[in-house]
Formats: C-alpha cells, sequence, structure tokens
C-alpha cells in the first residue's frame, strides 16, 4: 500500500485534470439536447478504459445510448468481479442556482463542485484509476475484471435489461461493486446494504375542452381540474403522514430490531438535519426516525404539480408527476395497481382522470451482508479511513442493482464515496476530494486484499 | 332608424376593416412586452374618438398605461353619460391554439376572431361609431357624453382609482353605460344587473432550503411543500362544492324566490353546457342551478398551481393563485382574513406557509334595475332584436364599475354585446357580426330614444 500511497501522491494533479476534463462533458441523458455529447463522452469513457490497461473496450449500442465495456481476464483461478457505473448525469437546472458553471468544474474548499463530480463520474473514475494504478505497478491482477459503464442511469436505465439479454454472458461475474452511494457523513465510510424501489406514476385530469374564465357563467358550475387534482393528491396521505392507499405497506417487511439498535447508534442526528435543511422541523410517518423512514419505510412523493397559471381561469387540464420509493417486499406492478385503484376511487364528479405508470418501476434490493466481498469492503474503508465502517441502507434507486443480482444470482456491493450533503441532483454537486484520496486507497486495498478473503 | 339602417349598411365593410386595424395593435397590458403597443393603442383610441366628432380629447398618463379621454358637452339641459370600455387585451398564450393569429384578425362564417374583438375593443368600437353616426347626421346630441376608455382593465385597473381621486369632477355623470358583458346566447339580448367582485390570493409553502432527492435520507423524512400546498388547497372546499373557509357565506344575501324563478325561465341549458364543453357532467355547490352558481354564489377557483418538475426531487416551494368570485354583501378584506386564517390553522408541519392578498380586491355590484336609463336600455335591444331582453347577473367582475357607482352615486348601465362561447380571455375569442351590426344600432336607438325616456 506504500508504494500505491507513493503512486498516487505523483500523479493527483493530473488525476484531478483528467476528472476535470471528463466532467465538462455535460452528458445529460434527459431530453435530447444532450445526444451529442453524450456520444462523445461515451468515447471519452472508453478512452479511459484502453488506457488503464482493460480490454475488449467496445461500446455496445444498445438501443439508446452507448454502454461502454471493457474486462481484463487473466486470472483463470481468480473470481470474476463486475463494477457497474454510469458517465450521465442529472440535467443542471436551475443553472443561475450554481456557483461555478456546472460543467466548468472547480475546487473550492477541497471540494470538486460540478455536475456529475459525486454521481457518477467522481466514483466510477476512481474504480478506474484503482485498477490502472495496479496494472501499471503489479501487471497482473489475481482476480478477472470487467467494467460495465452505461449512460442511461439517470433515465432509469431501459436499454440495460434488453442489453443483458442480448448478451446474457457478457457481464457474468461472481459479484457486482458499484460506487454510487453515499456515506454517511465526511470521514464515516459505509457500506450500503439496501436500496428502495422506485414507481413512477403520472396523474392526467381533464376537465373542460378550453380554458375558462372563472367569471362568467362557468366560475363555481364547472369542475376545477385543479381542485380535482389536489383533491386526490391530498387524499394519498393521512395526517401522521401514512400513505392511505389501501394495501400499500401489505408487503412492508418491519425494520428489525437489530435494524434499529444499531441506526439509533449511528452519528446521526435528526434535529441536525432540520437546521441543515433550514425548515421548521423534521415531518415523516409518525413511529420511525429519519433514517427509518428514509431507508425502510415506503414513500409516496408530489414531484410536480402543473395546471393553470397567473390568469383567472379554469384551466382545461391539471396534471401531477408521483413516485413511490419501494421496500422489501414491495412490488411496482402490485402497488402501481392499488394505487391506481385508489385514484380512481377518489376522482371527483365531473373530470376525467387517468394514471399512467411511467415504466414498469424497480424493485427494492437488499444485500445478503455476511458474503466475504461485502465484508472485505467494510475492512477496506476501515483500514484507510481509520474508523469503524457503517452499515447502512439508502433511500434512493439504482435500477440495475436489482436487475443484475437478479440476472446472475449474485450479490451487489454497493461501496460509495458521495456524501449526504453532496448536492447530487441539485445545483452545487460536489465530490469531496478526501474521499476522492481515500477513495482510490479504499479501493486498491480492496482488490489487493481480495484474493485472501475469499 | 331607417337614415341610420342605411348610413351603418354603406359603412359596414369600412368599418370592420378600422376594428380589424384596431384588434391588430397586441395590446397586452399583461407583463411589460407590450409596453410599446400599449401606448400605440392609446393614441389609437384618442384618434377614433377625435374622428367621431368628440372634443377635449386626451390621454390622461395616470401612472401606468393612458387612460383615454374625449367628450361633447353642448347639450346643457340634457343628462351626463359616461361610457366607460378598455383597449387593453388578455395575453393571447397559447398561441397555437388560435385557427388564426390573435393580432390577424380575419373574419369566418360571420365571426370576426382575434384577441380583444369582443372584449373590449370591439364592444368599445360600437360605442364610439354610434356617437358618430349620430354627429355626422344630426350635428347635434340632446345630451351630453364623457368617454373614458382605459388600458389597465386586465390587470385589475390599478390606476383607475387615483385618477379619480385626482380628477374629481372630470367623469361626473348622471349614470354609465359599459358594453363589456356577455349576452345570454345569440339573439338573446340581457341588460346585466350584478357582477361579482374579486379577491386574488397567492399562497407559497416553503420548505427545504433547497431542492432534496427524493431518495437519498430525505424521501418520506421531510415535508413535501407540495404535499403541504394539495392539503391545504383541498381543504377549502367541501365535498358538496361548498367552500369550507369559516364565515365564507356569512354576508351573502340569498338568491331571491323572484331570481330563481326569472333564471329557471332563460333559455338556458345546464346539460347543453355540459355537452359544449365536453365535461361528463357540470359541477358546484349542491343546491343551485348552473346560473345561480355562476351570477349569484361565490367561489374560491385555483387558478395555477407550481412547484417542482419531472424530476424525483422534493421541491424546495410550492404555490398556488387562487380567486374568490364575490357577491353581495362579501367584503373582499373581511373575505381575506378569513381565508388566511383557514389557510395558517391548515399549515401543516416541516413547513412555512405565506398569504398574500395580490390587490385590495373588488366589491360586488347590483344595479338598480328601475332607472329610467336601464329600462331604456332594455327597451333598445327589444326594438333592434325583435325579441323579450332578459335580465341577467353576471359571473365576472369589472372592477370599476363598482369603483364609479359609489364615486358618483349613480348607476351603471351594463348592456353587452358579447357570447358566453366568445372565448373572451382564451384562444380564438370573436366577436359575432350578428352583434357587430344590431349592437350598432341598438346604442343608436338608446341614444335616439333617450331625452324621451328621462
Amino acid at each position: 500500500m506504500e508504494l500505491i500511497h507513493l503512486y498516487f501522491s505523483g500523479k493527483r494533479a493530473k488525476l484531478l485534470e483528467e476528472l476535470k476534463d471528463f466532467i465538462r462533458i455535460p452528458s445529460v441523458s434527459t431530453g435530447s439536447d444532450g445526444r451529442k455529447e453524450m456520444f462523445h463522452c461515451a468515447e471519452h469513457v472508453a478512452r479511459l478504459l484502453h488506457q488503464a490497461g482493460l480490454e475488449h473496450v467496445q461500446e455496445f449500442a444498445a438501443g439508446g445510448y452507448p454502454i461502454v465495456y471493457g474486462d481484463w481476464l487473466h486470472a483463470p483461478d481468480g473470481p470474476t468481479v463486475l463494477v457497474y457505473g454510469h458517465y450521465d448525469v442529472q440535467p443542471a437546472e436551475p443553472m443561475e442556482l450554481w456557483k461555478s458553471p456546472p460543467f466548468q468544474p472547480e475546487i473550492r474548499e477541497e471540494k470538486l463542485f460540478g455536475r456529475g463530480a459525486s454521481d457518477n463520474k467522481g466514483q466510477i473514475f476512481l474504480h478506474i484509476k484503482a485498477i490502472e494504478a495496479l496494472l501499471e505497478l503489479k501487471g497482473h491482477l489475481p482476480f478477472n475484471i470487467k467494467f460495465c459503464i452505461e449512460g442511461e442511469e439517470e433515465i432509469g436505465s431501459p436499454s440495460f435489461s434488453p442489453f443483458l439479454q442480448a448478451n446474457p454472458d457478457l457481464l457474468q461475474a461472481d459479484w457486482v461493486v458499484i460506487s454510487d452511494t453515499a456515506m454517511l457523513r465526511e470521514n464515516q465510510p459505509a457500506v450500503c446494504y439496501g436500496l428502495r424501489g422506485l414507481l413512477g406514476v403520472q396523474i392526467d385530469v381533464q376537465g373542460p375542452a378550453m380554458d375558462l374564465p372563472s367569471g362568467s357563467i362557468y366560475g363555481g358550475a364547472v369542475q376545477n381540474p385543479l381542485h380535482a387534482l389536489v383533491h386526490l393528491l391530498s387524499s394519498m396521505r393521512k395526517d401522521n403522514g401514512r400513505i392511505a392507499v389501501e394495501g400499500f405497506y401489505d408487503e412492508v417487511l418491519p425494520v428489525t430490531k437489530e435494524e434499529r439498535e444499531a441506526w439509533a447508534g449511528l452519528p446521526f442526528r435528526d434535529s441536525e438535519w432540520a437546521q441543515r435543511l433550514k425548515v421548521p422541523e423534521l415531518f415523516g410517518e409518525e413511529g420511525y426516525t429519519m433514517l427509518e423512514r428514509a431507508w425502510a419505510r415506503p414513500t409516496l412523493e408530489i414531484h410536480g404539480v402543473r395546471g393553470g397559471g397567473e390568469q383567472t381561469i379554469i384551466p382545461s387540464t391539471a396534471h401531477a408527476h408521483v413516485t413511490c420509493r419501494l421496500v422489501p417486499e414491495q412490488d411496482p406492478q402490485v402497488i402501481f395497481r392499488r394505487l391506481e385503484k385508489h385514484i380512481l376511487a377518489h376522482a371527483l364528479p365531473g373530470v376525467k382522470v387517468t394514471v399512467t405508470a411511467e415504466d414498469s418501476g424497480y424493485k427494492p434490493y437488499m444485500t445478503p451482508i455476511n458474503h466475504p466481498a461485502i465484508r472485505l469492503a467494510a475492512e477496506a474503508y476501515e483500514h484507510v479511513y481509520g474508523v469503524p465502517c457503517h452499515w447502512i441502507r439508502a433511500g434512493g434507486s439504482i435500477p440495475v442493482v436489482e436487475t443484475l443480482a437478479r440476472q446472475f444470482e449474485i450479490p451487489v456491493v454497493l461501496m460509495g464515496f458521495g456524501l449526504p450533503d453532496g448536492n447530487v441532483h441539485g445545483p452545487n454537486e460536489y465530490f469531496s476530494l478526501r474521499n476522492f484520496d481515500k477513495g482510490l486507497l479504499t479501493l486498491c486495498y480492496y482488490w489487493l486484499q481480495l484474493k485472501e478473503s475469499l
């Protein structure tokens, strides 16, 4: 490890410049404005993999944006590990809230600011550079490794499953390593063993054929689509924070006593977060702490409501975008049917309500925490950070995790280097440089100890 | 009247071209994009008044857009009548829904399409041209007339009251005539004797300091401003259509037995309107017909809800724009205080809710229906249209009506030539050419009979 330390110290400035180059490519996968840049970014990733010493580097045209693949398979007796990541990023809007432009990365106070700095360019970059270092320093690995870096994670990975079906053996591995989650806080590394699933729903309310003046003969005499919409959105949650949709919690596994105790011991204060978010108080389902609500309980959140505007009209239509985060053993299809039933049952007279699932949804995921590949992740963190590693779950969703786990019946190791206040998906996203340095070392330790640990 | 008939027949094509020129000026008073055109339009109106033979034509700089004034005061023994109208129009958006461009007027099927065709350029044009005809044909009027045409009606006439205070005698008259309301249907003229008042309210919900990902440690653990907003918007109306704000109906005058009977006899079918608006059914306060709901009952309508969007975030803020239409004897200030109390009482924990009145609001208005100036309006309609005139109220608000009535303690005659499906404020606004022709004759009859009727 001494040698590796020296290696990265010497290259730090150069590596940071390389990461900045990666972030400079505005590879936004939502919408079609970034189309050209997306292909440009896929090429860039392929070049990075090639540079690292990986072989069979290829950009697979998977229907949408390319899936970039590379491998090193010269350890016939060793295990095979798949590293997954993504090169696409969330849109940067609203631009005016960024202190430095999202695609002109800038270092301030030991943080690298830029869209994708943390999610996921910074973290996938660590993986590539760790392998590059090992191949450069040792010339050989005691295991086989495959990289798969896709460009549609932020839009729900629509091409990934079809790609897996079309190339059934390509990504076959003994386990997967993904760095796309957050630590609990700065210098408190954590292995993540659970992710929530996701179900996206669009609700459309159709009222009169045209916008109507709210005076005239209409105001008070025609159902207002916005009234109908707020009525049914409001009906979906009780005052105590519980979702009111019948059967919503039927399959939810309770938070175990062990988890409750372990999470209560984590260095995490609800009150501190209320202050940090500048809200008068936190709010959520009665009987649960903030972490329990976010990690182990399902949600129903309204992300957007659209309808009408400044004019004094009864709008012709109103729309809402809602998602549910799902926990084991909830199934997105089953939840959708219950949600749809609730919404249609709460449709007010005088309008037409339609409910559409945005896609087939993603199932929640739990890792078998006693697998040696996962235990090793904790050991690597502890070795480099010098503090005990936490075992956490995450409130977010990484669709491919469940897909890969199910496809190959293998565990997924989620060892993230982001931070919960890293502004992922928002303005001023950053990647902590401490985690940049320690992340490289942690990953190298992981790979070097791997053969012994199994 | 024969001569007048002939006069307008001969000039029809020319007058329609003149009206089109008037509509071509995109005098949108909301926002500041139309600023230049607004002043251009005021000049245009001044020119029309001058052309008509009116004197003392002047554009008053009233703080906002000019108020255009003109008079003819050579009948010392006659009464003085004030004609009020407005040259500003509503924004034309959404443009793509117009069959012909909003500011390129076009005649199709005996309808003149264009923004302002009915509200209010077409109708104020009739008034100017009726007086022009009488002065041209007779050289003299048996009464005094003042025209006041403002440019801020569509934004609530903010400069009008201050203008009245600064020029207390300028608009002094024995009554006011306004053509800015709708008939009940084609060829069914109606005198309007009641208008609703208006109270506009903005509701802002402030949640976390920044948009938060709905996964991570936030989703389910932080109050979502959109949830809080739909909860309180939904709380404002009961399932039976009644507004749930305490005290909301306290001062409302009941619909009289006479009005109920009279309105039930009007050629107006609720079912026909449901079909025309393409809604499954009408909806409103239990126990009232469509006309009663729109004319004699107060409302609370949500015009716009804003917050979040397509991304899976908990938005930092959410906003709603709400108005109440008020009926006699409701007072906007009193209703605002009750509304504010309700909203703050229904604010959910974890967010900050603020309520702002958009302005001081407008009181509802009722005309004394037995005044001869009003009776004459009905007679004029009946003479020209050859059918009985209806006595109606209107669901809309014309702020200055109540202002003028209170200032001079005089009645206001509301004789409109619009149609309820004339798409006022929406795309494809039109003015019926039948009402263009008959409107000119009705107004001329009104002025010619005026001296005898008093």
